[in-house]
């Protein structure tokens, strides 16, 4: 832990679990009779209730957003930069609670946890999952934690789904609705890369269909590309340039040399593979990648998004970077159009950024201004919720 | 073999191959003894001999560029659309020569022929490869077919870049210079990429080290995600949503259902992975790609292209297309800009296309229009070469 960081972070945290007794109906019609959500809060809940704030964590994220879990831990949590006093979302103002959506690897329950039917992890065998699951699952915990009303939901990418999806189906119980480099719905090039992900994990013989945990192993080499193929989708060309350049880290360009060239950005993908296959569940990569695409908030609708959006109070805020092409500025600006058929109040901001989709994760000066300006003109005094 | 297309087709063409006695010493320092190279000839080679164009083909590319190989061949060759009688690359005008690349798995010696020196299939102790050695070979084949001096060398993607390094390498021995879809070095995301599809490969178990074939196997499923990776960053975003949409080829979005949604674009990207891993070989894959990373026309001149260009005396086209992010038009700009500052001739058009990479493939009226015009204003008659 920083200690020149210590000034605007909330410091040390510690995760927190809530078991849910009473079995949860899932969309796809299947019930978990036994559910653990595994979650963190920052900041601290006022005496109207009115200024709790839920981040929904994108596909490879978890409960902790920001600080740190303990003394020695080097890194903060994911959303940091953007989580603490003093910050956009500020915590000397808002109560935060952060999550792991069920289906997760970080403690909440997933396919590594054990199937109570079967006394073994569930594996394949969890059921499917959509954005939709999450929050209700997410609205569960709400109402553990007594609160009725969101100041806010948020979320960056998946995350921004989640924000969405919240507006549709629990349209009473938020007061803001902000979606960062999010869409409306996967496009075909968006589903095709996440199917090459999926591929490389089902086709490794160590994913034994899914059940790996039996087999004391796991399909390392197949997640650890699927992840290179999102690294690499995640950042722009612009910023991939800057980084790596055609850098070499072993062998030479010189004729006479039978020798492999190794480039930098080549080692940097291998090893950010490597690191995630450690940390990551591959079955909960399936189930995420499959909830991103199944994701449509206007399918319900008569596919008018205005349609979805016209049951809601809340207010909105939109944001997209320029050089994201995975979540494109084009889909930020869908959802905006959207809301404003549907005679909402929306702010959009499109943030000149060289990241690619990663910019929601990264300090951008711009994109901290309007999320400060955004956050600190949402209400928490005198509110009744 | 379609009858209505006979009419501007080459109609049915015969490879053929060459057998090189004298070794030939490579970029890697490393010499191949027995070299086979197979080719193609559409159009007859004049008596000045001056009429004689060289096709270079990609990545995944091959000798059968045009016609058709049987009565019952369903398929033309793969650039069918621009070479023929009366077509851009016009047979009633030019002879044309298209090879299988040394290295390839089309008939040349390549990983997959016999290494003479231990009697088993060369696998992963095939020499390294580079453009220059492609360029080298086809130098020999053009010597062997008795042609001095290309008319043209053309070719699209790292066919372009074989066209740029014959002007570098052999700069009296063409008169034009085509370089489609192309560019002056690899982006580090084009590496990145790169870098997964031989993850893909090299992960699979049954890669083997690159001996794949004396355990009698090869590594099909690790092809197919490299081909699946490929086949996306080929087409463009557009393209694919207009081809595939959101649509399923089963399952249901429905709530209640627990099975696997499947999309279209799933399913055709996970065919088309097949049907290359049927046709290709997996250490033919890793030394093209390879040659794709190392090519930079300009590191051997202080990294100033128009210091490659300056030995050259031919004339050069450079198209590319709008959509195409692999290869973008920024990169054939740049090729544009090199070759203006080096004060050659360069005729410069930017296609506009939904197809992203692949457009160069596609039959596209201007593009057709745009080659046709420059293929038509090459001198033939009364050359002297």
């Amino acid at each position: 832990m920083p200690l020149e960081n210590l000034a605007d972070s909330v410091g040390i945290v510690i995760p927190q679990q809530i078991d849910f007794p009473e079995p949860v109906v899932l969309s796809s019609g299947r019930t978990l009779s036994a559910l653990r959500i595994v979650y963190e809060t920052y900041g601290t809940l006022n005496a109207a209730r009115s200024n709790a704030v839920l981040v929904c964590h994108a596909l490879s994220g978890h409960h902790h957003a920001a600080g740190y879990h303990s003394e020695t831990d080097e890194k903060p949590g994911w959303w940091d930069y953007y989580i603490g006093p003093g910050k956009p979302i500020d915590t000397n103002r808002f109560f935060v609670v952060s999550l792991n959506n069920i289906g997760g690897c970080n403690g909440s329950t997933g396919p590594a946890s054990i199937n109570p039917e079967t006394g073994k992890a569930w594996g394949s065998d969890f059921p499917k999952l959509r954005v939709r699951d999450w929050v209700k699952t997410q609205a569960m915990l709400m109402d553990a934690l007594g609160i009725d009303v969101w100041a806010a939901v948020i979320g960056g990418s998946l995350g921004g789904m989640q924000a969405m999806r919240w507006c549709v189906d629990y349209p009473q119980r938020l007061r803001h609705c902000i979606a960062i480099a999010s869409a409306m719905k996967l496009s075909a090039q968006n589903i095709a890369f996440n199917e090459i992900a999926r591929q490389a994990i089902t086709s490794d013989p160590d994913f034994h269909a899914g059940r790996y945990l039996e087999h004391d192993t796991s399909p390392r080499k197949g997640l650890a590309i699927a992840r290179m193929v999102g690294h690499v989708t995640y950042l722009s060309s612009d910023a991939m340039g800057q980084k790596f350049g055609r850098d070499l880290r072993s062998g030479t360009f010189e004729p006479g040399s039978d020798a492999s060239v190794e480039f930098q950005v080549g080692s940097y993908l291998r090893y950010q593979g490597e690191i995630f296959s450690d940390r990551f569940d591959a079955n909960t990569y399936l189930l995420m990648t499959q909830a991103l695409d199944y994701f449509d908030l206007a399918r319900e609708f008569n596919d008018k998004p205005e349609q979805a959006f016209a049951k809601t109070d809340c207010q909105f805020m939109v944001i997209s970077f320029t050089t994201d092409w995975r979540f494109s500025p084009e889909r930020s600006r869908e959802i905006a159009n959207a809301l404003i058929r549907a005679g909402r109040s929306v702010s959009y901001a499109e943030i000149d950024s060289d990241y690619g989709h990663d910019a929601f994760l990264i300090p951008i000066e711009r994109y901290q201004k309007v999320l400060s300006a955004y956050m600190n003109s949402i209400e928490i005094n005198g509110i009744e919720v």
